[in-house]
């Protein structure tokens, strides 16, 4: 028996085309078995936790059914796995109306999205100048494009987003719909979609409670949608992506008092939005026109909790004007506590201050700084206490700077910090805001384009169970030069720039993001009513989902955030029947 | 301009061959991109932290010299990558001479291995039953094989690992080397060895205090190896295997006194090692002929500081023996507490004890057991206790006995457990040994066959810093049925059965390990050396490099293991000069 097999072990290693030296074959690589998939068009119903290669054989358990569970007024995720051993042309997706034995929702709620793939590179060192050569790089899953028709290439594979969003006056009970995907060739493939809308009501976006700031960048739009500055054109492309921040409950609207606050660390400049001009007397006049114009803009669309002016202390300390006399712009170093300084932001906070109360917008209005040294600081805001005490200030901090200025309206803290519950209680009934954040020195949890898609929503969880009032991340839309197709940038982890794509497409990160928010504010309503029930019922339901939330108070887990979101996710459905 | 952008946007769609609905083209994937890697045989030196995919387009920056640093008797590794566009055929590897200005040290302190790729899976839920479709597959390079020559199939990577043994009487110095990479038709490849051999001498493995105990799987290397269980060829075949595993500093024989402890938990079943026989008259007789030959050739082989037996409390509790009346092997079920367990138990123990004192063994001798219940555990140390006294006891524990049973021998708690520095230091004064485990259950530091190679350096790292004496993991080599190129298994993730191969072949993992406890020993030398010359720099060069050790107190770090090693092992570098 001994000398059989290794006489075959012999024969084989003579006839083996690439393996006579080799003392066995290794098993074939399961990514490249592309043969072995079934012909035609393949289709399942996969997680919403994975993002898939593009040119791998995906793994994936066949499913023609899923079940979404969700609130009256909550948007729902689903994901479908397309694959194909060869060329599939014109593949599209239907939705049909949801039906429940009584009642009628309209396909309308429902749409299917083509996801796309994006140069991504990985998490690395972090923070800190690369290139792309420095990094591996790949193709991530994460756009979700507004296109309706898509051809597949053989040995590829295409997911396709399905989004669910609840209206707000639907009846609860249990729907049936049908997904239907086709493709010129290929015998339509049917999936059946069960939505359980629960009897619970997730109020309007503008209504939430959890403080969302991601900054936004209005000339990155001009910029990669070659449009003119400030035009109406402009305004135009900004609105659906400016919604669709809104509708994630947006809280903050970013601008900028002078020249870009971050000495261009963006591919895109920060244009202008207050003209500075020193006439022939040295007299200083303001034109408010661009940022009066944004602030409105985002105001109509319903973002309009507060306004934050970045800033008193940009990144190289330099401001810039016009300046009649020499009729040339005129750069000015002004570090905080100096006579510069103090000439060159007096006049301006008191003028300013003046035209934000005359738009009503005063108490809604801070200062805003982000990541500066403690000396600066400490310049600067007694210089603010001084000139212009109606003011708000807002503060990105990485030096516990919460402890020192308790006054301070808004305050975001690094995710490897913590701020103690007392203190950000005490700070909840004074009104002051107090959040975390996330950039590019956080390897988890975040929203790279390579993250795990789970992650963001953990962000959510993590703000709940830290018991902060929000998050902040630094970029909305900060767009790269080719943000459609290469995420990476000449500084950072791919992706660390924009959360959301050029016309107003949005992205896997962000409808999760949004789905964490979403979870926040239904554990928020959940608490309080359990809460007011007060049966040892409802303590019990009560007590069970805190011990979920509780689970999340690190940014370094034992398990994996899908994980532990699939058990903390079910305890919120159970609670909300 | 924006109009002529249109215009182009669209020609492209009605251009592109799949991509006429889609508004653009996605980049190219980078790992399929063969065709842009330059012709024939590529190689350079990179990372021993990455395993390469076996058919992805590896990114690499080249590198054609490496500088490897450690002490007298330390093992060294480096990695070569080769891919190639095209066949290869024959490709070896050879390295020269280590020179400096005065002295050589031999070719052969060097070795080059091909690292073969296994099939692996992923962690998922860590423990329980798994059926290989319910997981992801893809492969792992993970052993190096002990073949001279590879043939490399097209578009495929094919790492090289390279190992260095400075001898210890080589002189400290700075030697070069040179590795050639020759194939058929191709232009040889030289790659430069820098080789830094510090004035400092690491003992030999039998001398380490970290206290390894990986148990052995003796009727595995039977079955896997086609040999008579217990013949002179089993014995022959095991000798490398445990040589490799006596060179890791292993201190532990691994036996089983009964049938198999574990109820046939592995592929193979643990053979009878003792062969109980109940005479005629009732009376109890044992044969040791097994059990004494495989507790000497470990001996032989330098394994001699503990031998633990396994188990008096089997996974099912049961026993089984030859009855002489009617000619058949008996099972016996007999629950810790209960008449069955002393009447079997009783009279074994008795004559073991006499047995092994016999042999000069009694005082390394352990009656072992694992993960079993309380109540179990309490039943079974009272009655050992009782009956003999003389014999140590080990326990694998995941339930915090080693606080109510404060004189067990040897201790071994789960990873996410914590033992407290001054338990363990108590423990260690009255010569007991307290180590942590890794099992199924923990996906962090592991050494699963998809585990990143780092963590298994780490894993020695958190032991030191956590203050335990050693480590302790469940299966040397409890192979599956086709370890060579399967390491799946129907239970827990893959690799977790086996650390090495079949033919003694190491693996990525197993050298990792072993370089992380040569870590340990040093710093353990380091520590003692800067301590006993008590000057202000010798303190302070004790303090940074105990602050470099205590960032590895955590089962979840915020960094990737090799960029804390990266850093950390520097410092170990610079203080050994």
């Amino acid at each position: 028996m001994k000398r059989l097999s290794r006489a075959i072990g012999i024969l084989l290693i003579l006839i083996s085309p690439y393996g006579y030296s080799q003392t066995f074959e290794e098993f074939p690589d399961p990514l490249r078995n592309w043969e072995q998939v079934p012909a035609g068009l393949n289709v399942s119903i996969v997680s919403i936790d994975k993002r898939y290669a593009k040119n791998d054989v995906p793994f994936v358990k066949q499913k023609s059914s899923c079940e979404m569970t969700g609130w009256k007024g909550e948007k729902l995720s689903a994901q479908l796995l397309l694959w194909s051993h060869t060329n599939i042309e014109q593949v599209e997706c239907t939705i049909s109306d949801f039906t429940s034995p009584n009642n009628t929702l309209s396909a309308n709620i429902a749409q299917a999205r083509f996801v796309r793939y994006v140069m991504t590179d990985e998490f690395g060192p972090g923070c800190g100048y690369r290139k792309p050569e420095d990094f591996p790089a790949s193709l991530s899953a994460d756009m979700l494009d507004n296109i309706k028709s898509f051809n597949m290439p053989p040995r590829t594979v295409r997911p396709l987003w399905i989004t669910v969003d609840i209206p707000r006056e639907a009846k609860a009970g249990t729907y049936k719909s049908k997904i239907e995907v086709t493709a010129k060739g290929e015998k339509t493939k049917e999936f059946e979609i069960t939505l359980n809308v629960q009897n619970k009501v997730l109020p309007p976006a503008k209504e939430w409670i959890y403080h969302l700031d991601l900054w936004q960048h209005p000339s990155a739009v001009a910029r990669a949608q070659n449009l003119k500055l400030w035009s109406d054109e402009h305004f135009e492309a900004l609105k659906p992506l400016m919604k669709m921040l809104a509708d994630a409950g947006q809280k903050v609207i970013t601008t900028n008092v002078n020249k870009d606050p971050w000495n261009v660390q963006t591919f895109d400049p920060y244009a202008d939005m207050i003209i500075w001009t020193k006439d022939k007397k040295g007299k200083w006049s303001y034109d408010y026109t661009i940022f009066d114009k944004w602030v409105t803009f985002m105001m109509d669309l319903g973002i309009d909790k507060m306004i934050n002016c970045y800033s008193l202390v940009p990144w190289n300390n330099e401001l810039h004007y016009n300046d009649v006399v020499t009729g040339k712009i005129i750069n000015v170093k002004a570090d905080p506590g100096t006579k510069a300084f103090e000439e060159m932001w007096g006049p301006f906070l008191i003028d300013f201050t003046k035209h934000l109360r005359g738009k009503g917008w005063l108490e809604k209005t801070n200062i805003a700084m982000d990541e500066r040294g403690p000396k600066e600081m400490e310049a600067t805001i007694e210089f603010l206490q001084r000139i212009s005490p109606e003011l708000g200030i807002s503060l990105a901090d990485n030096h516990n700077s919460y402890k020192k200025y308790p006054f301070i309206k808004e305050i975001s803290v690094s995710a490897d910090a913590k701020v103690d519950s007392a203190d950000i209680a005490l700070r909840r009934e004074k009104g002051l805001i107090t959040t975390y954040y996330v950039c590019c020195s956080d390897k988890f949890p975040n929203v790279f384009t390579f993250s795990d898609p789970a992650e963001a929503v953990y962000s959510a969880w993590y703000a709940l169970a830290s018991d902060y009032d929000g998050y902040l991340r630094w970029a909305y839309n900060s767009w790269v030069e080719n943000p459609l197709t290469d995420s990476r940038f000449r500084t950072w982890p791919a992706g660390d720039t924009y959360i959301v794509y050029p016309d107003a497409r949005s992205s896997i990160r962000f409808e999760r993001l949004v789905e964490g928010i979403q979870d926040v504010e239904k554990i928020r309503i959940l608490r309080k009513e359990l809460k007011g029930l007060n049966t040892k019922e409802s303590l019990e339901k009560l007590a069970k989902l805190n011990r979920e939330v509780a689970r999340f108070n690190t940014i370094s887990p034992l398990k994996s955030p899908d994980i532990m979101l699939y058990s903390a996710k079910a305890v919120v459905n159970e609670v909300s029947k």
